[in-house]
Parts: C-alpha cells; structure tokens; sequence
C-alpha cells in the first residue's frame, strides 16, 4: 500500500466559517501524522457567488470566499458538493454542520456508513425529547450506528484561522478514539485536551450559547462588568444543574475544561450570540431579522437551544428553578423587556 | 435607650474608591434596621485638596471629590481624620483600606478594641510567612483580638456607586455575624450571598488580581477572546489550586460565588490590574510607574499579590505546578517577554 491509500480517509462534511477554520488545521495535521491519507474531501453546501460555483471557487482559490475570506486552506483540501462522494471510503467523519441540518443530512447518509467509521461532532445544539435531553452526538450516533465523539471549547472561529493561541476539549466513549481526533486536531496553536464525557463536552458547547444571549442583553442595556459577571455565574450553575439533572454521568472536571468556563467567558464576550443579542435590545428588532441583518448567512445556533431548553423546562414544571434561562427565553421570545434580566432572577 | 444610642455602631475605616461607595450604601442601611445607631464615622487619611482638607471637603460637599467624584454620600457619613475617634465606642469595623496599610493601622488600633467588636475586611491582599499564606483578616483578627468576616465579589466599585446591580459574598465563622453584615450591606442593587468560609472569600479576592494581570497581558498583545478565555482558565485552576494547597478547609462552593468566578471574570475584563497590565505591554513602562499615571492615586493591589504568591512558589520549588502564575511574576518583574506568556505555559 502507498501512503496515500493506508491509514484513515478524513471526511469534512461542512464548509462554514467554523469548518473552513478546521479544514485548514486537519488538512496540515494529516500530512504530519501516518496514520492519516493526505486528502481532505469537504462537503460544501453549493452556493452560487457572483455566478460561479462555491466549490469551484473554493478549490481554484483555496479559500472560503464566502464563510471564511482572506484565510488560505490548504491545497489537499478538496471542496466536493455531493455528499455522498465526500464520505465514500471515509474513515473519519468530521461533522461541523448547523445544528439545523442534521436530520437532512443523516438522512442521506444513513446505510451508507461503514459501522467502524469513526466521526467526530462540532455542532453546537442540543434537542429535546419525552425523555429529556437528546445529544446531537446520539442523533448521529443512532441514524448511522458508528461511534460518535464530540469537539468543544473557547473557539471563536476567525480568532483560530489567523493561528492566535486557543484551547479546546475532545470528549471520548472509547480512549483510542479520543488520541486519534487529538492528533487530527491539535496544532501549537490549537491545543486538545480529552476527557472521556462525550455528552458533557457537546452540551456545554450547545447551553453556553444561552448565557451568552444574557450577556448580550446585559451588554445592550449597558448594566457593566458586574452585571454581566452575575449573570455569566448564574447562567453557569443554571447550565451545570440542567446537564447533571437531564442527564446522568457528566463529570464535573469537564465544566473546567475549554469546552466549560472558558468557552462561556469567551462567547459572552466575544461570540456572535453575544453580539445579536446586544442588538436585539438596542434595536428592538426581532432575532430571526438580526439573523439575516448581521451574520452573513451564519446561523444563530443560541436562539434555538433557548427554545429547546424552555420547551423542556415548561414541560418539567422547572421555569422556576432555572429563572435565568426562563427569563432570556421569555424576553427573547415573549416580549417580557430586556430590563427584566435583572428583576426577575432574584 | 434612645434609637441614636442604641444598637450597633458601625465604623468605617477607609474612604478610598471602594470604601466611598460602601459608605453610600451602609449609611442608608443602618437607617433601614434597627440594629443599628444612625451615624457611620468615617476614617479619610487626611489630604490637602486644592488648599482644603478632604475630610472638610466631604463633610461639607456630602462627596469624596478625591476617590469618588460625582456621587452624593448620605449625610449620615461623618469625615473623620483621627482613626481612634472613629473606632471609638463602635462595635462593628468595616475595613477597606490598601493591603499595604493593615500593619500601620492594626498598630495603631491595638488594645483599644473591645473583644465584642465585629469586623468585616474588604481587603484585597495577602500575605506569606514561614508556614504559608496569612490571610489579612487573620493579621487583624490576631492583632487586634476580634473576630474578622471578609466581603469580596465582583464588585467594581464605579458601577456599584451608579446603583448598576450586582453581586457580593461574606465569608463568616459565627452564622449571626454573617447575617448581621448582609443586613449592614444589602441593597436591591447590591445582593450579597453568605458562606461560612472567610479566608476563601478573601483569598479569591487577592488571587483574582494575579490572573487580571495575565489577562491584561494578554489583551496588550492583542491576541483575542479565545487566548484570554484559555488565561482566565488555566488562572482560576492554578487560583483552586494554590488557596487548596496552602490553606485548609477552603470550600468548593466558594468558588462559585461572587467572590469566586464571577469576580475572576468582571476584574479580567474590567478592572484596574487589566488595565494597567495592558498598558505595561503597550508602553513598556514598569509597574509602579503606571500605577503613578493611571491611577489617580489609587493602589494596585495585583502587582504585590503577583509577588507575595511567587515567594511561597520559589520557596516551596513549585514554580512548574503553577506555570502562569510563575510565568506572570517573571514578565512583570524578571524582564521575561509578555509574549511568553503562551510559551512558556504550555
């Protein structure tokens, strides 16, 4: 076998800002480590951009014209826009996609995937169902019966693509696996810490994004560094108490790691949750709007989740013991005013 | 017993930023309960203002034009000069002076404190001796034979005199005297949590400063809110790990108070040794120099924390178990480059 036919086949299915960042880092890592093939097949959702083809302006210029522009991606990154063609042979599924598209996409996928694949989720949500909490990591890892890790941390995506220093968290089932994506991921840059807690990690990722919809309400009411510090602590016990009370067996090292506090802080001050959030208070126009008006086609993963855990916590009976993430939910979608943040919680 | 004679009687010592605005709120508390006598002595280390006395200047303008210009204090809050006439007949002392004056003052109160008196420290500070850290309460408490609570949260003090909301923890030994100070300092804006944990309460307070410096650092070099996330971090882990390691009986929950995570984050990105931290990158000009010129006056607290922390460190030989606070000693005070700061920690 050459080297370009052994080792494990990476697939990147999702090309927006955040998996452009990521593409460049795994597309330099599997050349620096044997136990990876050189070519790096990205899944790109086709957009036409001034006429021409997102994936062929991707691999003609090598970069994300549209989701990442100014950043090169290296050269044996291959933007494909067929799905399937992008996971055939694949060993490793690196999975950076809107929460939004998840079900679209193993859909398509289902059936097709080798039960000793190994992925790995970066998507940022979470679901809910009669049961409780249903880890996006489970919606993958049941449609498509391979193991499933998940990535998580202080990551504001642009920051990594200019290769300033950060941290992020990998959480594993199976110890191996958790070695394998550290190797995929970690750059002098970038650097992976790996706990066993799957779940923890990728739900951290999803209910950081409430908090940070308070900070944002606290920043567009201009209350200070105080304020937001209160309702960044408040908003932390509120996010350790619904993870431990909706599902069992989180570890309470894994709120220290990147994927915890750190991603909190950085997403409450940096994040774009933070920003829409800020606006939403200080233009009085609805989020689905500053959606479209602000992030250039991003998505807002945070409005979301507050929906998903609301839904849950009503249906509980539990608004009162989560008066935090019951009051972002009701100023942002109830029209309870934004000064509330502060006189409904204590 | 008239109510003017009855009841405790509350001495403040200290009038600088942050005991200016505790005078504002526990003068008009001490009117709202009646455990207390209706007047608050104030200690001011007396200053020549533009040819007058501070202590006059407040007494008769009701403002400390020096340390808290623009904020109306109660009339209730009498300007002393003489700290013996202040403290007498009182029997509770807040305390809210620079760490670097405690001795001076402790001195000069020894033996005429009467064992009942109640204190409560508001010091940012520690200190070190042959055997570990020495708490600041435990110098006044051991020094002038009273019992000592301790207050600290994320509390920057300007937006507490605008009335912005926020939080605070005491940390008490005797339930009553905890409950007692949350009567004497609670606001509707200014909400103070209890735990019976006063050297946590006070060590967060000190050991918050080292990690605003390497925050402030950080944002001089301008590296983003994913690094400063990835700093705040690893500084609140080796801030667990240091007040476990040299003091006993530390509770976890101390460090999800005000006191605890939310002070680490409010001082990262809004306090005084930020500030200067980012200016020592910028400028390149030492410490106390910046403290001259930015301050007005005030202390920087952080700079001898940084100090105190790396001489129990070095003689302990634990400088590679607590790489970033050894790393910040050595940039702000052993000419290593700021830039080191990632380097040299991981």
């Amino acid at each position: 076998m050459t080297r370009e036919s052994a080792g494990e086949k990476v697939a990147l299915i999702g090309s927006g800002n955040w998996g452009t960042v990521i593409s460049k880092i795994i597309a330099r890592n599997v050349t620096k480590h044997n136990e990876f093939q050189q070519e790096v097949k990205m899944w790109v959702f086709e957009e036409t951009i001034n006429g021409r083809k997102l994936t062929e302006l991707i691999n003609e210029k090598h970069e994300n014209v549209k989701y990442l522009p100014g950043i090169t991606i290296p050269e044996n990154v291959k933007a494909v826009p067929d799905l399937l063609e992008v996971v055939r042979d694949a060993t490793v599924l690196v999975i950076c996609i809107p929460h939004q598209f998840v079900h679209n996409v193993c859909d398509q996928l289902k059936g097709k995937i080798d039960p000793k694949v190994k992925a790995i989720s970066l998507i940022k949500g979470v679901e809910t169902d009669d049961k409780g909490i249903r880890p996006i990591s489970h919606v993958i890892s049941e449609s498509l019966q391979i193991s499933v890790c998940s990535l998580s941390g202080a990551n504001i995506a642009n920051e990594i693509a200019d290769e300033n220093f950060s941290e992020t968290t990998i959480g594993f089932n199976v110890r191996e696996e958790g070695e394998l994506f550290k190797k995929l991921f970690e750059t002098k840059y970038f650097r992976v810490g790996i706990i066993n807690d799957v779940v923890g990690v990728e739900l951290c990722g999803a209910l950081k994004n409430v908090i940070a919809i308070g900070a944002g309400i606290v920043d567009g009411l201009k209350l200070g560094e105080n304020t937001k510090a209160a309702i960044i602590r408040m908003g932390f016990l509120e996010m350790k108490k619904f993870m431990r009370k909706f599902y069992g067996g989180i570890k309470e090292e894994t709120f220290f790691e990147s994927c915890g506090i750190a991603d909190v802080i950085a997403t409450c001050y940096g994040g774009r949750n933070r920003k829409v959030a800020e606006s939403f208070v200080t233009s009085g126009k609805p989020f689905d709007q500053l959606e479209k008006e602000l992030l250039q086609g991003q998505k807002l993963q945070g409005t979301l989740t507050v929906k998903e855990i609301n839904r849950i916590l009503s249906r509980e009976g539990l608004n009162d013991e989560f008066k935090l993430f019951t009051t972002i939910y009701r100023i942002a979608f109830e029209g309870l005013p934004p000064k509330t943040i502060i006189k409904d919680i204590i």
